[in-house]
């Protein structure tokens, strides 16, 4: 894994011809409430965790170590507890070291049993195989990987449409095939493990958080092209056509909140696209590099 | 510098013969109140930079990078661009790269104009030029720098003894010649720009946070040694007079709680002692390293 050597918190950067560093920084957002209202805290780690790992992986980064910031109002040893399993667990799948962080004790910041979470990565990446989008050309071949579910986005809507109680996470529905809190707190999913070995074959790539699609592609591409995605090349999840159909929402609002059911998006040429799509088994071609024709830099098509 | 290139929102890690990198990140606690209480944002971001570069100067470091992460219940543009002033004014000063962060909207989570403010900083040292507190021995001597107040610790104490209103606050005392908000929002002071060209004959350091003087010093000690300071050495400043005096807390606990007008602690050789008292205006002798007789790391003589 490129040779990092652990030295008393402390990282030695060895194997690494150029090694240049990368960085994320990250909260869970309020999907902190859907663990709280359902007092269930050993997989919020994994998000923040998870979140983080794959926002680095975009430029082709290995993660080397992560640190956390809990803070609360008053400190519940077993929920900081059930919090540093869940990001042990997500830092073990991905060889990254969790080397500690600040658990902060605010009172009259935070209330109640609140809390909050952010997680801080470092990666690695050698400087002649950072992956920035700058090959890609028109006829690119867009893949688009799948989501968990909402991984940490859309949560402040999802909870002004259902509220927060524990009798509306606690209904089952029949589409989801378990109750809506379950759902709403399934964790982010890391794409690294499966990407890593495919990285010399990608041109570009973008996490789909905040802002879906329609906000996370742009940033890879070149300019003068946009992303032609068609939104039948994947069936999106019954959950987000729930929150579409309760909350009301508007199809490009929908896609501007929520993932709608990709997690990451990879760009690609036509000739690798098969090579990537044999090796990615639940991944799909879901749209493709064009030139742009007017200030839109995406478009999804029905 | 170091030679470390900055390639859009990259770094590669250029003129070290064998790069470590180190890291921290922090919270500047419920100073925070303190600063909302008096709606004065600008400094807050010092407050956090400088924590976190002295937390990585202890091994030696040169800071890299920072990253923030403000979580807030409502997005105050103007709130949130007074931080950011703060925190790129104590990167400049560093010669640090802001490279940004994560700001996030929680609703339900904080109230009001509540907020949370974190941060984490990527530092590097050179392998060999690891300070380490490796080579400290008995006889060694303790030299303590100023704090500019509180620093970032024992708010939580500070509120609960005088609260936190507006007339609280607003109340001037002759001993301070100012008032008590302005004195509590005093920056935490950063010791980078002076330390720097001393590390050469420092052989250990401590930050002096929550714990003080008792639980920071230890940490930085060989097995078998302890520390023993002499209180008559520096003058308490009256901030801290005044807290005790008013919360009437013990001898003890104020040096478990707050620095008590020591921000840093290096520890030398008795050769190299003049040299760096001579060199650090402000730094005064304040102990010794000796041979530990019991249980206890550190001893305050009066």
């Amino acid at each position: 894994m490129g040779g990092i050597g652990f030295f008393g918190g402390l990282f030695e950067v060895k194997g690494y011809q150029q090694p240049v560093l990368t960085s994320s920084i990250d909260g869970v957002g309020t999907k902190l409430k859907i663990a709280s209202a359902l007092a269930k805290h050993d997989t919020i780690g994994m998000d923040i965790v998870n979140h983080c790992v794959n926002d680095i992986l975009t430029c082709g980064a290995e993660p080397l170590f992560f640190l956390d910031y809990i803070a609360m109002g008053k400190l519940v040893p077993e929920q900081v507890e059930a919090i540093a399993r869940g990001l042990a667990r997500a830092c073990r799948q991905v060889g990254c070291a969790l080397i500690g962080g600040e658990t902060a004790e605010m009172p009259g910041l935070y209330t109640g049993e609140d809390y909050d979470l952010a997680g801080f990565i470092i990666g690695v990446v050698e400087k002649d195989k950072i992956i920035a989008g700058k090959t890609i050309a028109a006829g690119d071949i867009i893949i688009g990987l799948p989501s968990s579910g909402l991984h940490t986005n859309g949560y402040s809507l999802v909870r002004k449409i259902f509220g927060e109680t524990k009798e509306v996470l606690g209904a089952g529905y029949p589409e989801l095939g378990r109750t809506l809190g379950e759902e709403l707190l399934e964790p982010h999913r890391c794409y690294y493990p499966q990407l890593k070995p495919l990285l010399p074959l990608i041109k570009g790539m973008a996490h789909i958080t905040g802002g879906g699609l329609i906000d996370n592609v742009p940033r890879v591409l070149p300019q003068g092209l946009m992303a032609q995605f068609h939104a039948r090349a994947w069936a999106v999840p019954p959950i987000f056509q729930l929150i579409q159909q309760r909350g009301d929402v508007a199809q490009d609002e929908m896609y501007r909140v929520f993932n709608m059911g990709i997690g990451m998006v990879v760009i690609c040429s036509p000739q690798d696209a098969k090579q990537l799509i044999k090796q990615l088994s639940e991944a799909r071609v879901i749209g493709e590099v064009v030139k742009q024709v007017d200030k839109a830099r995406v478009v999804i098509q029905d």
